[in-house]
């Protein structure tokens, strides 16, 4: 068989930027092999909304080869890579090896603590639907509990849930947690008022959303405060414990701590022996391979590169899809003889969501706020949700909790120990208040 | 304030029985504290849907405080009961105490291994969300290392199935793990072929389902070799090992072995004081109250009474629907002055679902097979679920899964390995081939 003898082209990572490589060899006379650890995609712009109970997991997955059934020339293995051997063009796999002429690693990034690894358990962070189901379950459980130790006579524990982090995903889960609590679960308990619950961003520079116009981060934070969020900018913390978040001397007593913070790129990045930067995102060349290699490349979270005007380019779902379609045109491209071109990555514009019709937008030099802003994110994001099954659930989801405040996957699954919540229970037994 | 004086009606479980006790209950001159363990309330009909990928759990689980948002003399409180005091009037959880007047238990059943617990890791039954998702995560990553271990060149490992228990749980499971290896992953393999999954039904008795009338046996073991399942009866388990099942001398190797052959009542059961059956059912008195405790009643697959004919009456959703509904009456009879009644049970038909367009059901004298029998079973179900959400929501993964065999909830979550693959595996490659 002919299709035996084509160029086999490894792609690790099935992401946004693994996914587009793949779909746009599709066609071209490569034999392409796909290796992801977990066997389905994540749609992670709304990982929030399952972390939240707006939606389960299987309404923003799909599965990997599903997604490319019909792509003959496209096999795609569970697997998790080790390790790569750039001098004899193979992916070592925790079972067996597989051989390359072009590799694509995408394997993307990691929340990240700055060294400070052991604040994770009282305070994880959102990138995986594991992730996802994690915060789920201590949110709610929260609730849980505080109606159980107030409903046995005991004192009543005030909730606080702290976000840190007042990036995109922090403000995502910030106004979404608000609105749970203020909408969805107002009338559901006979004892605690979950409306009473603070949410509280802080963010250590000194505005939120960094990487919009200032005046975008200026409506965000006005957004977020009338959903109920309490916003606390240059606001540094200086350590995470169980049940407490400590900014310098003033301290937070939470019942719910979650990490929107610092990303790191995946590990694999630094075993292609090439620079790395403070992230651990891999140096590229302009054409996005690995320098002295330029039958590897690296795209998505995992490789830094800048733009013309000499930023480096955001770690968001665009780069890393229009990073995919460009490598696959390039190595398409070496294959009939023709030359590489460089990456250049079109900004189409720059979209965060806040909450219930609170968002800002950027198109150019149009910035917009409000329910405008919130209807184009709301729209784009179920345009690019894979599989239209996804996107008939997650219109009805989303139409339905609108109109109703209702969140529809408020199960809590896995265990019922929340991290923190005894030395909460006990410093309030002694009489401490929350700061201000 | 008048209403802190009624009586205190404890309710332990939120399935059918205790939901239907709970919501009889409202507008009547009592408080009522509904207490279980999960925050939400699992429809378990369509657990097996979750187990096989089609639904996610959000989707037939429904949070148990939302469903009696409205009911306000009713509060709900996610907690572990341990023990009762029925002297002092008491249900104790692993933090306090509720005092009662009247106490209904309703804590269900949980599946059983005759006495031989060390099965349960190499051969899961279906009770729980938490059940559905594990049976889920074997299925699916069977296929994906069998994928594996064939691209790798390795000698291919032969798929076999194995269903224990021929009751309506393990015919839904066997139909449709049928219907998922034939249909919806037929295409998406490059190197294994699913069709060739062997899918195997084992039942110790003579018939399959068979509390249903000798016909609708027959015509379900037809539907299910329609769908490719083989079906053994008379077929007696003596062992389950990592990656096979006993029968005497035969042995199935078996990448998946479910359980779905026994069901024992929960340990509370025990903790009553009364007579229990070998299941550990209580055996209650004709109004459903226990033996010398006229204010506690156990509902649902927790008791044990017998029809007007001397049947025990089966453990399903509406003979507990019924029980929780007429033990409600009976309390607020007996607060107005009036007279208890005895507990009848009306049988308005049965229905067991096969897969894909297959089912039987029994209506008195009129017995139903094929896609009518499978209509019924449908409709009856989604109109059943809890929330009118769930209820489109899970329409339209139907109607989707109906035309395009898709299944829409196909993660794998949680570790990635599967118990006995490394034993099956080392089986074949000494050359052993299944029992035929």
């Amino acid at each position: 068989m002919d299709a035996q003898h084509n160029p086999r082209v490894v792609i690790v990572g099935g992401g946004f930027g693994g996914l587009l490589a793949a779909r746009t060899l599709t066609g071209n006379p490569v034999q392409v092999t796909l290796i992801d650890r977990q066997n389905f995609h994540t749609f992670q712009p709304l990982l929030y909304q399952v972390a939240t109970a707006g939606l389960s997991p299987g309404e923003i997955a799909a599965p990997i080869r599903w997604i490319l059934r019909s792509r003959r020339n496209v096999e795609v293995l569970m697997s998790e890579v080790q390790d790569f051997d750039l001098a004899r063009n193979v992916v070592k796999l925790t079972d067996g090896e597989v051989a390359y002429d072009y590799l694509i690693v995408a394997s993307g990034a990691s929340h990240a603590y700055f060294g400070h690894d052991e604040w994770e358990p009282f305070a994880p962070g959102l990138k995986t639907i594991e992730d996802a189901l994690e915060i789920r379950r201590r949110v709610l459980l929260a609730f849980e509990l505080a109606e159980r130790q107030a409903a046995s006579g005991k004192e009543q524990v005030q909730l606080n849930f702290v976000v840190i982090g007042g990036g995109p995903t922090g403000v995502e889960l910030a106004g979404t947690l608000a609105e749970i609590s203020r909408r969805a679960l107002a009338n559901e308990f006979r004892t605690i008022d979950p409306r009473k619950t603070r949410i509280v961003l802080l963010e250590g520079g000194p505005r939120i959303l960094p990487a919009y116009p200032e005046d975008l981060s200026r409506s965000a934070e006005e957004q977020l405060r009338r959903l109920g969020v309490e916003v606390h900018t240059s606001a540094l913390v200086t350590s995470v414990a169980p049940g407490a978040v400590q900014m310098g001397k003033t301290r937070w007593p939470a019942a719910v701590i979650l990490w929107a913070a610092g990303v790191a790129a995946s590990p694999l990045g630094k075993k292609l022996g090439a620079p790395v930067d403070r992230a651990g995102r891999v140096l590229v060349n302009p054409d996005l391979s690995l320098p002295g290699h330029p039958e590897v490349f690296v795209i998505g979270d995992l490789a830094a590169l800048k733009d013309e005007n000499g930023k480096w380019l955001p770690g968001v779902a665009p780069v890393a899809m229009q990073e995919g379609k460009a490598t696959a045109h390039n190595i398409a491209a070496e294959l009939r003889g023709e030359p590489r071109k460089n990456f250049h990555y079109f900004n189409k514009g720059n979209l965060a969501t806040i909450g219930r019709a609170a968002a800002v937008a950027e198109f150019g030099k149009i910035h917009i706020s409000g329910f405008v802003a919130w209807l184009a994110w709301l729209f784009i994001h179920i345009f690019f949700l894979i599989g239209f099954r996804n996107r008939i659930i997650v219109l009805v989801q989303w139409a339905w909790s609108y109109f109703t405040y209702e969140r529809g996957a408020r199960l809590i699954t896995g265990d019922r120990h929340l991290p923190g919540w005894d030395e909460l229970r006990e410093e309030e037994a002694e009489g401490h208040t929350a700061a201000d």
